[in-house]
């Protein structure tokens, strides 16, 4: 086994950056005890100690409300103490560097950074400059990862699939500029789906993308067949002014998902997408809030999830 | 019984969204309860186990530093966890609709939304599309109603007066605009004051302000004969420009709370402020000061009134 | 004795608002209890009950994200409830002046303000118009007073050189414009260190600067002679354009400190920077990151020490 910063000495959980390079059965662990969070009723989770006098600090160097949100509930539900500050990437206050802040911060006696920031490997370099006492948790950055969202969605369709064995996943939509895509297929991967396909306008694919290990497809009707579970992806509408998509009303001729098309997949395909919607651009309302959605399940989900993680990476220090 | 939205169906409080609607037997549960908060000591107010696990947020599409605190002090109070959202009108995050934003936060097992916005009816609408376990809480809308507030002023004059059936009751100002006015016209009402009395020039006035059941002069000192309690509304500076009024002295001229004027109420009146005062523009410094004064009092009332209006609309849920 | 604001009608304290005034006993008292929030790893200080249940409100004027965040830290340590609340000087909410905010605040149950503002004496001003059961903490007022700074900055310099009656302190750089300069300059005197020297150019030395209690260099190689501490100031960017600096480079020239002239001090000199730090103007990177360097400590420390000087001024309340 290759070194992995992800995890310690003896194969713990440390950080939680990328899917890249995670087991399938400490996937299948973070799956487990998010599950554990879950209550008897849907409505409620219960608040548990485990993190209890801890620190987490929220940097987000992007501005995410609802990312922001999740993380924020979910470490007021293992009873820690969270900091969230927004940190403007041009100017780091006082024109102090980046890791001068990181630095002062874990000085403070901080016992974790959720960072999200627009920067590619933003999150894996702040991992590599920490102390040894501090965990970082990716919440996206840049067009890399984004692994907590990937494995809410693995729960989800775990929730109501149950076997990832047998199953046959299409992600559709902007696949070359999202962290979301990246990691989900990898998290598909490792935990052994049948199929993942990636449906998408050429040039919204990466180059080379079956090294990834999908199938691909450019038209979204062909691409549905014997399909289980499709994952939508948001379009960003900074694309149309890059030229790669002529109009949002053309692309959704294309590529949005109605529920004419929807029917091209199994009848009982769930319909994910990881928010927010761009209604009527990438998903038709009536799908979106359609009896196949478990959009807001993802929600729910991601706060389950988000303790499992943040709780398993705490471990370490025997926080938990 | 009309069916009320914001009762559950055994008649149980579930949203606080206007006192309209609201009998006076609930409106008197809720001064008890907030009675029972209040310490002997007039400095401290127990922090009470009451909603411990339970996620608050606050939802302010209209800014106010100084309701927002409030309502947070008392969530600290009852033990809840807060999470303060200040969500810009015009763009709310990424083009998403308000409601959609509603159902990601009830998605993440969110209790309660205290609700602040421009538009009248918001908190309404809000209420109306929530899941069933929520419990949404008026903080403001437009010139609607501010119920919170009018408890608070209750809770106020009971505090001094004891009982509410011999008062009489003037609101002074701006009751054209005011949604604490109308808040407090419905409440002293239910509450079996003798009089309400609204004193205002007419521009100031709804058309037709008398079927709110109150008795109408455009004079101050002859209004204030035979006051009880002095309710001072704040002038808003924009109706200057919007041409209801010449100016700020001469309103201050016309209708300012001076010591001069007091006088022609009751020798034991007491004058109320919901705040933030202009001093010598609706009120002079020396009565917004002086012993016949209880606005500081309001201020504190509010946190016990805000935690009993809270955790009434959370018994639904087996929360207290 | 002549009263002290600072102090209660026993002695005891009750805000922190300068080290002027207070006496050599209660300094020590002071870091004695830091000291034992410090735990036995350096990584960890336990979350402590003490001020269970207080709400400390943390009153910005100025923007300070580390300084803020090192208060919240610590008061989440103490398990206070918290609350930041940004203000712009210029518009105070509403136009309601700062003694308004202050009396609102403080009718809502407020334990404790945490105060940093642009205007010296801001603090002492809102300490001497605040309500008996307040305590007012100076976080930085102007180009008066930093106490809490030169509190962390002189359990930094005890915990490493264990007695202060035979150091020599250097202070370094813009002396004029330093609020922690003037509170280290007092706290240093008063726990009887052999020497304070401030090295500085004439341009930024206040007039008639030994009337302090210090002596005078203005050649950084001569100055650090027999020097145990040495105390970098931050150098303000605005310093050069209001003409009392040539340039960066050529302040670096004569009062950066390098490897080179830190050999100049004695060979177990310690290196203290309150930051953030502009590396290559003030201190060079060497040096900043150097084994001499305890400016992280610092940092560490601040969170034990503003956690001792809150409890110790909510003592007044028997909240200890």
């Amino acid at each position: 086994m290759t070194k992995n910063l992800q995890l310690n000495s003896e194969g713990k959980l440390k950080h939680f950056l990328t899917i890249e390079g995670l087991d399938r059965q400490l996937l299948i662990d973070i799956l487990d005890l998010a599950e554990s969070f879950v209550g008897m009723s849907d409505q409620r989770i219960k608040k548990v100690p485990l993190l209890r006098g801890k620190s987490i600090v929220n940097l987000f160097f992007e501005n995410s409300t609802r990312t922001r949100t999740t993380f924020e509930l979910a470490a007021n539900r293992l009873s820690a103490d969270v900091l969230s500050m927004s940190i403007a990437t041009s100017s780091t206050s006082k024109g102090e560097s980046l890791l001068d802040t990181i630095r002062n911060l874990e000085a403070m006696y901080v016992d974790m950074f959720v960072v999200r920031h627009a920067i590619s490997g933003a999150a894996h370099f702040i991992a590599q400059h920490s102390a040894p006492h501090i965990s970082v948790i990716n919440a996206g950055d840049g067009q890399h990862a984004h692994p907590t969202q990937a494995m809410l969605d693995m729960f989800t369709i775990r929730q109501i699939k149950k076997d990832f064995s047998k199953l046959r996943v299409a992600i559709v939509g902007d696949i070359l500029h999202s962290r979301v895509a990246r990691s989900d297929i990898l998290a598909l991967n490792a935990l052994g789906v049948a199929e993942v396909r990636v449906i998408a306008p050429k040039t919204l694919l990466p180059t080379k993308v079956e090294t990834l290990g999908v199938n691909v497809s450019h038209n979204l009707v062909d691409g549905l067949q014997d399909i289980d579970v499709i994952i939508m992806l948001r379009l960003q509408k900074e694309r149309m002014s890059a030229a790669l998509l002529p109009s949002e009303s053309e692309y959704f001729k294309c590529f949005g998902l109605t529920e004419q098309r929807l029917k091209y997949a199994k009848p009982d395909a769930m319909v994910m997408h990881p928010g927010p919607i761009n209604r009527g651009v990438e998903i038709e309302s009536k799908v979106a809030d359609g009896s196949q959605s478990v959009i807001l399940n993802q929600v729910s989900n991601g706060i389950a999830v988000r303790m499992a993680i943040m709780a398993m990476a705490m471990q370490k220090q025997g926080g938990v």
